[in-house]
């Protein structure tokens, strides 16, 4: 549990349909995860990529949601750390300097690889070092996940042909010329197609990872994740 | 405007009042702030406090937030930096390591200064250091925010003194607790006093700081970042 639960919290999230967040509705069809898929319990390694100019709440959004959730199960369900490809600080978008945990080549095998969105995307596209990291870590991880413009990394490394996309409102037609056999839903905050799931800008990330929980730990961690989080979240599977 | 803006997007936002955030409702007495309180066309500077073990999501919400907003208007309308106590990283909650821009010592003076919460403070609230600082700055800045369990440091700094507050839903009773005279609201995602506003917990410091934005620089900027972060605002203004 996280430490704040230091008291009880029973209130009910609100589950009017008719609540949905601001702009994209929720995946229409979401999966009741009551019969979740946990692995096992054991910890999963959940990597979040950072480079220069990475959209803040793109990585902070998911960090907070997979943090939170983890401690919710015994053992911590998630060992979440930050990557990158060199060492030294990150300077996100707006400033923000980070000291990632690991590099690209002491890094611990990720489960789950979060590729965040943001200016820096448009850079590191066409970085091959890190496009073929993320290739690389595609053929051995459980789910590989964007937020926003990180769509556009994933489609660089051709993991996105023929699956379902998104990404932020104003990279649509980016990611269409990108990935012209994909289908691009402008109007998903987050498309889950199993293995690859991509959500839309900055905040959606938040959505998709809540998603993710509800899948991996069950529908019930998700909410607890949710309401500890204070944020405003409508999962269709309700 | 944020670089990423390089489509349009006019998309509406959703202004049912029925769609209310997660547990808790927004301000019930939000002003029109169409004729907003535009201070001058200047920068200010807005301080986000950290410390070991601060919530991320507490200060990276509210650092997406005002980064953002700024750059729809000319000149920008946010220096948003980040400061702690010591030089060298801050270990966030759950292990994000962060480079403050500044110390105290070196900090440009705060127009606005914001108290993220999180598990730290319940040392921090009791380091003199940090209370005395942000005493001194609540003197002379125009607007005093906290997110979360940043109330508690506002109000060992005697700040909350007869106000209309709130925090995390775990941590109502600790704030009652400190300030006996204070009107507590645990239904509310923030509350507004004209200089000092609490938000709630985590992720209710993005939806205090849309408000701010929507004080500062109208409403139409609020929308236009709410609507660019893909964030799920639902401001009783409308």
């Amino acid at each position: 549990m996280p430490d704040d639960n230091s008291e009880g919290d029973n209130k009910q999230v609100t589950t009017d349909s008719a609540c949905l967040p601001n702009q994209r509705p929720v995946e229409p069809a979401l999966r009741d995860y009551s019969n979740h898929e946990r692995k096992s319990m054991t910890t999963r390694n959940l990597a979040i990529l950072l480079f220069d100019d990475v959209e803040v709440l793109d990585f902070c959004g998911p960090f907070e949601v997979f943090s939170v959730a983890g401690h919710f199960v015994d053992p911590v369900a998630f060992e979440v750390y930050t990557v990158a490809e060199q060492a030294g600080p990150v300077i996100a978008r707006n400033g923000l300097s980070v000291n990632p945990h690991y590099g690209l080549h002491d890094c611990p095998p990720p489960d789950l690889l979060i590729v965040p969105g943001g200016q820096g995307t448009r850079t590191q596209m066409h970085n091959p070092v890190l496009i073929e990291w993320i290739k690389q870590v595609a053929g051995e991880s459980e789910l590989l996940l964007s937020v926003c413009t990180g769509a556009l990394m994933l489609a660089r490394a051709g993991l996105l042909n023929g699956l379902e996309v998104t990404t932020h409102a104003n990279s649509i037609e980016a990611l269409r010329e990108l990935v012209p056999d994909a289908t691009v839903h402008p109007d998903r905050r987050f498309v889950d197609n199993g293995r690859v799931i991509c959500s839309a800008g900055i905040a959606a990330g938040i959505d998709m990872s809540l998603h993710v929980v509800a899948r991996l730990l069950g529908t019930e961690v998700a909410e607890k994740t949710s309401q500890h989080m204070e944020y405003p979240w409508e999962p269709a599977s309700r």
